[in-house]
């Protein structure tokens, strides 16, 4: 029965946990250095036997002595520990399927997993990484791939004035998105478009209109894939991109020291106005205790096949389960990772090297069985080809 | 000849004082702590012989002493030193006009203005001012008001996003009219109403749509005038007034202090969100050089005449003046300012104590005079009876 540790007890890495334990052919850790964190994972595992661990994982040597009492790894932890835990988990010669979203191209430790002989899947939550799959499926089945397109977001259920908007991982993210040059391609070549640009107003059965923004989140699809036109774009209710736009022209993103002096003989102070704004608004960002969300998303594939054109679409309209209060957001990002890491643990999936997930998607049959394993986890993507 | 001293030599006080001087009868004087500010009015003057006076105006017995040297006096000074002025004119014993839109009840002064035999007119521009007088007319027409409604925007003449607004005042003051609550009438009670609340678009021939939403600015109306529905609301570019409710429910115009650190291991500074604001915004909202700016007002006083209905409505488009490179702000509200001035002067108006512009409404023929000599410096008003 092999042993899964899971890097992060936060609201993915619980969800990981849980799915896991479910399983009977798993035996289930979970480590994080905050208690309170294990001890709500362990609520959510219910009856299932699981293992905490307490233990600070901003020490690679930590992560690496874990990994070796264990058979497979997953990973999430937050984007800033992410390729420090790829890199101990390598060096511990284990599997990996991780979610972190680190800023760094993890494929640069590539060479060395494939020497460790270790399989670590990288990027495999909802987007990135069922988007990736999709890609990589959709263009492994044209001949020429011309068009590759993501639109995804994470809203609640309810939007409320004035933000629209609630953030389902760090709201600090979610300003970098909205003021990180958009890398998208276009005939071919990497074009740099400013952030929140290009907004359009899309339809979304069940959820009505909302507008997409590009942004900065291709990343290994634009390495790995040759379509001459791919983008992603994130979905947000209609008015809330108009509003980030109107702070960041303000300034109130702005990360440049000001001098403020609050009264004449008050004396000066430095700060950096994206703090201030921070401060203010994170507050009104955060979900209440049951607070519903929902994740959307579309996936389209295009290109030509046998002379004639072709087209994959993959929608997900996707809600916060209310019988285990369980967010969308959490639960569509853990469950593509539960999924491979049960393929990489049974030996389907070995591919030694950091692989992303556009690469799994290309092998046949793979993406099929993915969606399938989601939806009995009540995770539905819809796919129509035309 | 009478001698005329003008308080203050900013973008209103440079203004009466040109107008002042284009007439033989007086002479002028004007007063101001800023030496670059009196050159900027001698060179608005031209040729013609203006005397300035290097005077700190925030000391009451500077202002006093001045004002015994001259006959009339024009209060052009910011509205934190309006009722200090006030005061120091009337203990000089020399009759004033004054235009600086003091937060206080100027007429807790009248008493002693009476007993010093001054006449000293208040809120005296165009809006307080021009709209007391039309105010006081219109009632004074009536069997019985019914209505007394007053929409006013200063506006730059091209609006430019994101704001669609520069501030011809001080941006601190345009501010606060965001949060102070706004006192209405409403059956004959005073109601108070959220700043920004009740935004409703209107037509203005010449400019377009605006919006407008109910600011504090009745002031003495709502003592002085006893009808049963008046309100003043503010015009502004559609889009605006929501970027600022915006912007106040995030808590940007917040003057409750925050501890914000930068960084893990930065110290906590305290900071006024307003602070950061302002800092951000102001220089966004200040007009450049050249740049054209125009003022819209409608003032409509509603009632029953002779058993039937009556209706007086005035409006006003007044735009930025190339001739002689002078806001619309600055000249309507200067000139209703020197126009009285003159009447006080010449003992047309001779009214001891402290007057509100409606009072002098009220006057046979008064508001006809004065816009008559409006029209004959640009300023012109359309008036429509039905």
């Amino acid at each position: 029965m092999p042993n899964a540790l899971v890097l992060g007890a936060g609201m993915v890495g619980s969800v990981m946990a849980a799915d896991l334990v479910d399983d009977p052919d798993f035996s289930v850790t979970i480590a994080d250095v905050r208690e309170e964190a294990l001890v709500a994972a362990r609520r959510r595992c219910g009856e299932r036997a699981i293992r905490t661990e307490r233990a600070d994982l901003s020490d690679p040597r930590r992560i690496e002595a874990l990994a070796r009492d264990h058979d497979i790894v997953l990973g999430a932890l937050s984007s800033k520990l992410g390729l420090l835990a790829l890199r101990a988990v390598i060096a511990a010669g284990r599997n990996y399927c991780d979610i972190s979203f680190m800023p760094e191209d993890a494929w640069s430790l590539s060479d060395s997993a494939q020497r460790a002989g270790v399989t670590a899947v990288v990027d495999c939550g909802v987007a990135p990484g069922m988007s990736n799959m999709m890609a990589g499926f959709g263009a492994s089945q044209l001949d020429a791939c011309q068009h590759i397109e993501i639109y995804v977001g994470g809203l609640p259920r309810m939007p409320r004035w004035p933000f629209l908007y609630k953030a389902g991982f760090s709201p600090h993210d979610v300003i970098e998105e909205y003021v990180r040059p958009a890398r998208v391609v276009e005939n071919g070549r990497v074009v740099v478009k400013e952030a929140l640009s290009e907004p359009e107003l899309m339809n979304f059965e069940g959820v009505g209109t909302l507008e997409a923004f590009n942004t900065d989140g291709l990343r290994s699809l634009a390495h790995f894939l040759k379509a001459p036109f791919m983008k992603e774009k994130t979905l947000r209710y209609p008015g809330h991109i108009e509003i980030m736009r109107i702070f960041r022209e303000t300034g109130l993103f702005s990360e440049e020291p000001m001098a403020i002096r609050s009264s004449h003989d008050a004396p000066l102070v430095l700060v950096r106005p994206r703090d201030v704004t921070a401060a203010l608004m994170f507050p009104k960002w955060t979900y209440e205790q049951g607070e519903e969300d929902l994740t959307v998303m579309r996936v389209v594939v295009e290109g030509e096949r046998d002379g004639g054109s072709r087209r994959f679409t993959w929608d997900l309209l996707d809600f916060y389960d209310r019988m285990t209060q369980t967010t969308s957001m959490s639960r569509t990002t853990a469950l593509p990772c539960t999924i491979i890491a049960r393929m990489i643990a049974s030996g389907e999936i070995h591919m030694p090297g950091v692989i992303p997930p556009e690469m799994l998607g290309r092998q046949p049959g793979l993406l099929d069985k993915v969606l399938k394993r989601l939806e009995q986890r009540g995770v539905r993507f819809t796919a129509t080809v035309c």
